[in-house]
């Protein structure tokens, strides 16, 4: 319970237009992206936007000795709950901490607020032909705060990686109110523990992040879109492995099923032939135009080995547009097919992806729920759709028995329950199974080592 | 004290001939590479090398119930001490533990324990095609799990990056006795906090690390070595600015001064014109020797607008390991210029590079000391080497503040202490000079949290 006092307290620290508590406004910060379903109990009883670190460090200065609950909050694009304040008390909102503070073209590198979107990182680099390579499906809203704290992934990470894999150095204020600076410019560095990379992917749970050093990468001279068409799963699959093996590595790989195919085929009037089983777009970059019909090149060889159907190249920016429209239409396409939607984000070994999805079809069968599947296969990243009505009896269960199927496929191929999404609140009763309890322990200690009252993000993890 | 009956117990685990406690014996696990003088209080009581991660874990748990500190140790390869059993306790050697567990080629990666030599697992996954890039100088008798507790570095960190970036997933015995398994063959995960890259470079402060899953790149398929010659340390420095903001990443980019040139010179009989002041040594790498073509004319033509005194391409093996004998010659020849020796390891951002290394020189003037200069031009990392007598009066405080001049300029330039050699015990007083009192705070909590009794690599890091 936040009382009026503390609430006075917090606005002479933020201005009293933010530190809001109307109901009618809070409840705007009491949910997210994911398939949690809105409830009262979410809706935080005070929602505070900070414009500068110091704010941060003072409202949390404060929140740790009344032992109020803070969950921090980018623009809420998360899909596992993250951001939802369970326990009430503050959300901590830093969309107004939106400052590019520094883009360092010698070393490559950006400084940035938390609440900077990705799309407009990525932009602003790309004006200067540098490169931000991360793209999160939600990075035109999502800020850069939330993709560290969730270690957000994307479609280019078989070839560049993840958000962490750019994370150089961070500004944490953690929940006492104090404030570190994590790593640096420094390429090398090892001076004390790696706290950039633990916090990064930490969900909120060990500090607030208010500032990141990015590094960046020079921007590709070439693009291209490739759309390959295969009469089976198998098909493939194995020619984006073999591409990896053979050292082509597409900028991204993109996989969908027949299922998910045919759901955008009948979203958007397209006419695609019922014997294709599996759709990969590639993007292929490089150099220039020479390096990339190279690729292109050893691509169809690779391709044309294992049956493809169809392979097309684009032509022109338009072609590119295409084709990748559907992909990104995809996502909504597949919630059009039923009332209710699941959406996982399994992560398995490369080599394991078809049998995962193999899995997940006999999943699919023995409930006889439909569950589309598409995915990163590039990086072993699968996103299977489980399509549901929940207003039928008994639906509810069977859903839930499904996924904690799909999950123990995830678990026994030697993968994991999340590639790029985090635990949130909707893996909590999950991580267990995944790190055994010594793993969850050790996760617990340092929880308890840096949060001992336990105020940032409770209700998250585990 | 570790009386004869822990003895005993711990005989059991290991067997009666890997749980040593004869001084003479012991007294060869009392010292690292490092500049740390050799010390009887440094004399380990007991030499424990275990076989397996079973044993590991049943030593620890006695450890931890008796609060005996263990060093964790690989071959003692180090430069900061940290395998030097301070506390002196157990030193636990991994020499034994010394399997390939598994190489999975499809899924380019290798697992294997962590007292592997680094040159063996190179060499190993060479035979089948796969790179595993980090080389650190040490590479032909260092160990995995060395390089891992320290997060070792090396010449291709510039195209490639450092141990760090390999690690995938550990096996680590914590310090009381539990076993956990971090990371995984996903590419992407993101299932609770990065604790493989908290415990990679924790110093053996966290934990044993006992095996390690180790990520691989497609070998490349051509390579070759240049070396240019420069009137001045500003235009080497500057030719590798241009090099990588234009896209053109060389596999390594050695740097070395005048002083260190003049070394080599001498050392091994050659003969390089005064007016050189700087040497680069250049390993390129890519698809094809058409490719190494056009990386060298970029790279020779930037030189040339940089006033390069003189450009070598190796034609052969024989030139390729000429050319690179001087850069593995470089630590000995400095090293037989005077009785003393301090080497050091200070990362900048890679812009700083050439304003850093003429800091360095301004301060080998005003206190009349030689320091050499040479290091990863392409990463920011420098090794000054302060030359000495310290036989002579008043040498040591006179080193000791050059030193500390030395560290000041890198945090200046918003470098670090270390870029691969660690804290150990050389660099504790200066820690929170680089992460302030709030940061080393921070690595506190994290130790006590993991290490309640303190026993795990006591003496290191703060």
């Amino acid at each position: 319970m936040i009382t009026d006092e503390i609430k006075e307290k917090i606005r002479k620290i933020v201005g009293p237009s933010h530190a809001i508590d109307s109901v009618v406004e809070c409840f705007g910060y009491s949910y997210d992206s994911s398939f949690v379903s809105m409830s009262q109990e979410n809706i935080p009883e005070l929602v505070v936007r900070p414009g500068t670190t110091e704010e941060v460090a003072n409202v949390m200065t404060i929140a740790n000795e009344y032992g109020i609950p803070v969950t921090p909050r980018g623009t809420a694009s998360g899909r596992t709950g993250g951001s939802i304040p369970v326990k009430s008390g503050i959300s901590l909102s830093l969309e107004r901490m939106k400052s590019i503070v520094e883009l360092d073209e010698g070393n490559m590198m950006i400084t940035v607020e938390a609440g900077v979107r990705t799309f407009d990182v990525y932009n602003f680099c790309a004006e200067k032909g540098l490169f931000y390579p991360p793209d999160p499906a939600s990075w035109k809203y999502s800020t850069i705060g939330g993709n560290v704290g969730e270690n957000a992934g994307g479609m280019r990470a078989v070839k560049y990686g993840v958000t962490s894999n750019y994370v150089m150095g961070l500004e944490v204020v953690k929940a006492d109110g104090s404030v570190i600076h994590t790593g640096g410019k420094a390429i090398k560095n090892v001076t004390g523990y790696n706290l950039t990379q633990l916090f990064t992917g930490s969900e909120g749970t060990l500090g607030i992040i208010t500032k990141v050093l990015l590094r960046l990468i020079p921007m590709p001279k070439a693009r291209n879109t490739m759309q390959l068409m295969f009469p089976s799963l198998d098909a493939a699959c194995n020619t984006i492995h073999r591409m990896l093996i053979a050292g082509v590595v597409p900028a991204a790989a993109e996989l969908m099923d027949k299922i998910s195919i045919q759901a955008v085929a009948r979203h958007r009037n397209l006419d695609i032939h019922s014997a294709i089983e599996a759709c990969i777009i590639l993007e292929i970059d490089g150099e220039s135009n020479v390096d990339l019909e190279k690729q292109a090149k050893q691509i169809q060889i690779i391709a044309h080995e294992l049956q493809v159907s169809e392979v097309r190249i684009a032509a022109s920016q338009q072609e590119v547009d295409e084709i990748w429209s559907i992909r990104r239409g995809l996502s909504s396409a597949i919630g059009a097919m039923a009332p209710n939607r699941f959406g996982e984000d399994i992560s398995v070994p490369r080599d394991a992806f078809p049998k995962a999805v193999r899995h997940i079809q006999e999943i699919s069968k023995k409930y006889d729920l439909t569950i589309a599947v598409y995915g990163h296969a590039g990086d072993g990243n699968i996103h299977p759709s489980v399509l549901c009505d929940l207003s039928q009896p008994e639906e509810d269960k069977k859903v839930h028995q499904a996924i904690d199927e799909i999950f123990d496929v995830a678990l026994a191929l030697g993968g994991t329950l999340s590639g790029e999404h985090g635990i949130g609140i909707t893996k909590r009763s999950y991580i267990a199974k995944a790190l055994g309890d010594e793993g969850v322990n050790t996760l617990k200690m340092i929880k308890q080592a840096l949060d001992p009252k336990g105020i940032l993000n409770p209700g998250k993890i585990w």
